[in-house]
């Protein structure tokens, strides 16, 4: 593989952004972060057929693996600034790879993103790593760890909509909503930024709500306790799949990459797309509710304690 | 696997450097970058059976994973602060990653290196990628950009020694010291610091010093002129090879990790371990001479042009 080949063509573009200094093709980029702010440094890697198929158009596995490092950088409240990328290949992929690129500029270019350095190299199976940098007001990064008993937990957008998507892509469908869901999720930057000073505690949904709720309790001290009903389904998801397994989509599926914060219960008025879902308690881990009673969660879902 | 599990046994340390505001563990990395200092960040990936042999002991593999983004970050005359990993995994590797980690975190600490976040996952061979952040005074970064005809052409250390370290490991030795260069590189850091303001252009040797010293001749839009009899290599290298193939690897063996820049002939003196090997020209391209007469350059070393 020419790799000096294939980086030039499909991932050189003039930086347009001021703060690069040198982007691509020197031995690193030289970058000028912004006075006063931190920076967040997040990476993230999709292997195929772990966490995507391998009949997935390469344009999404290029979106997606930005994408879940915008959420990540999301879930910190802070701005997307630059990216590197670390992509292994098999040989003779050269037209996968434009098409991976054309949508990985897709993700980056929807938040100013400027690709400042990478390196590809040969394997077996698609590897792709990307790293983000963002910046945030200095203080001002949400952290896992700041949840407080009596606080109520909110949730970004619709739940589920990602893991069914993947069943029905996996049967073959690829222009539904839900299957859509799945192959670009929509990274939650601005709500990350409106969260500043407001919520708490903050993580990205990338595992499922159960687990993902349960690591920020953990990182909290805390424990959480929420309803099963009242988390937030699509239209898309309740038509198609029915309420039963549309709220297990909601509770453990993966891949939706919405935000899950926690906040006083007053305090996320007036931001846009959240939906309170139950409280953070004294406690440690989480308790489900379903109209009442206590339910167990396991990864299928959901049962009732007995 | 338990990512999580891996990443907290094997990654998980306090930070010591007090620009470290939150490491692993949260979504992200958040990090204080000095005042006033550009930043640079290189990525490279090391894949299993392709950039070292699968027999390679997981402590060499993690520690050179680290050396050659130092590396990279010594050729700009960075100073290394922050390493995130994204480390892809065979099953069942949790021995293997422990000695992985004790090697990444040996090079590391060599240059006060801290890992601040990372990515475990799961795939059929060990693909490791580092992403690396330094910094550097405006304006002071090296490139490959800036060399003048005229000016002379140097490098640190010895060359060859990694290529021939190579050949020995894969005919099972593993004691000597040209296996050692091989197995454990020397990013030259403190040599790149000191270049900052002296060296017009500045690359690392990689991929062999006649392709490298290319892609700086042809990044700077000027030629390249050196003597192969003036190539420094080491006694080892010597005594173990002879004079003829000792200057074939150093001509075009890779893996050395030595650094190759160009400033004017009176300005790199007093400046440790590096040897004058050539001279810029206003031409294009590399001409390499052997006591005179010009010699061409192929993969397997050098022929006598005819």
């Amino acid at each position: 593989m020419d790799e000096f080949g294939l980086i030039r063509r499909f991932f050189t573009r003039r930086p347009r952004a001021s703060d690069v200094v040198v982007g691509v093709g020197d031995d690193g980029a030289v970058l000028a972060p912004a006075p006063g702010k931190q920076q967040v440094q997040v990476i993230d890697t999709l292997v195929e057929g772990v966490h995507f198929p391998s009949g997935m158009p390469a344009a999404d596995v290029g979106y997606r693996a930005v994408a879940v490092n915008l959420s990540d950088l999301a879930s910190m409240g802070a701005v997307p600034r630059w990216m590197t990328l670390a992509l292994t290949l098999r040989d003779g992929e050269g037209p996968w790879v434009g098409e991976f690129a054309a949508g990985l500029f897709a993700a980056a270019d929807e938040h100013g993103v400027e690709l400042v350095g990478g390196d590809t190299t040969r394997g077996d199976r698609v590897v792709a790593t990307v790293h983000l940098s963002g910046d945030v007001e200095a203080g001002a990064a949400l952290l896992r760890s700041g949840a407080r008993a009596g606080d109520t937990i909110f949730v970004t957008g619709t739940l589920g909509d990602a893991a069914a998507g993947l069943r029905l892509f996996e049967e073959g469908q690829d222009e539904d909503y839900l299957v859509r869901r799945f192959l670009r999720p929509t990274a939650r930057v601005a709500a990350g930024r409106e969260l500043r000073g407001i919520a708490t505690a903050c993580i990205d949904v990338s595992d499922g709500l159960a687990g993902d709720l349960g690591k920020l309790c953990a990182a909290s001290g805390a424990g959480a306790e929420i309803d099963v009903d009242d988390l937030p389904v699509s239209d898309a998801l309740l038509e198609r799949f029915g309420i039963e397994q549309a709220s297990r989509y909601a509770l453990t599926g993966g891949d939706d990459y919405e935000l899950c914060c926690t906040a006083p219960a007053d305090a996320v008025q007036g931001i846009a797309e959240v939906t309170a879902i139950g409280t953070i308690t004294e406690g440690a881990g989480l308790v489900c509710r379903k109209g009442g009673d206590i339910v167990e969660v396991d990864d299928g879902g959901y049962r009732h304690f007995a």
